[in-house]
């Protein structure tokens, strides 16, 4: 019988990306809250799932993946059909373009000043959100002229960049400038398998 | 006749990782210095090629791909053979993962602390130690069982997290305590076609 075990929690922008990529997949799983909050990530239990001492981690059978990009690809590759995920070379670079994005100007841009306000880190607020402004003004940009990230239909780049745009308000960013991004997170949430971030 | 050129900066360790590739691809290209210290990287004229203002930039006759981590791939799925980047889901998340902390705990880490030495940027010095010490550690647990981060060769992977760990005392890191990761420097800089960060 098959397992499949998601290390979660339910305010982490990177699971959410994780949850909606198995929710549209239709992939059941269980989930393993792991709070950051109270350094369940730093415990040697833990860091034998993932050296990095970070959530999400996957568990799917035997297979442990950490990071969230990475998991995205791994489940875009078993699960979902090329679209997801192209494999011409050009066109799978326009979609780690958009990742790269995800895991710099949205990560720690937007997604540490929603750290900072939400939870008390102690990161740079107005560092944080400048670097949140470049990454919504290249996404506002593209998303001008097309629907979606980096195809003419929905790719793991949109999954992967959604979740901290969708709560920029918590970290003091208003999406006000940006009405190409807004249309686009109301069409990603009219995605079939979308779910809300908290239940 | 085709053409290749990057935008690109000797000091970079994103366009670094660039030129290593291309140069163990065996492949020519023009380079153009775009200065991001004297804000070369901000005008409206660089930004039609990378509307997120930043170096590498490559432009392969038609075309133009930004960000270091989609070059990349791009490259990769281009020139290279399958081993740089493998097809199979799994593998090619086990490279990801590695491209995860290439563009976290080293950019943000290893990079930074580096800026802030080198060029003066205005960013938490120990803060960035602390990050580069995290993936430092990951890096030095996989490395003291395989040969390369990824797979049993190496990979992109290895490409992308080389550069700023091969300047990593520039940002006052010591690599004294992580033995396996300095025995993987050397077998980087070891792989036909490797060629110096600043000649």
């Amino acid at each position: 019988m098959s397992t499949r075990t998601l290390y979660d929690l339910d305010l982490s922008g990177n699971c959410y990306k994780i949850r909606l990529m198995l929710s549209m997949f239709g992939l059941e799983y269980e989930r393993i809250t792991v709070d950051t909050r109270m350094g369940e990530t730093q415990t040697q239990e833990f860091k034998r799932l993932n050296p990095r001492g970070q959530i999400p981690v996957l568990v799917d059978d035997e297979t442990t993946i950490w990071d969230s990009m990475a998991i995205l690809v791994y489940l875009a590759r078993r699960y979902g059909d090329r679209k997801w995920l192209p494999v011409d070379g050009l066109d799978e670079a326009r979609v780690m373009q958009w990742l790269a994005v995800s895991e710099n100007e949205l990560l720690y841009g937007l997604a540490r000043a929603r750290a900072v306000l939400k939870l008390g880190r102690p990161f740079d607020l107005e560092q944080c959100q400048r670097e949140a402004a470049t990454g919504l003004e290249v996404m506002e940009a593209r998303l001008g002229n097309w629907e979606w990230l980096a195809m003419a239909h929905p790719t793991i780049a949109d999954i992967a960049c959604y979740p901290y745009v969708s709560v920029a308000r918590e970290g003091d960013v208003s999406l006000e400038p940006y009405p190409a991004v807004r249309a686009w997170l109301k069409r990603v949430a009219a995605l079939s398998g979308w779910l809300p971030m908290i239940d």
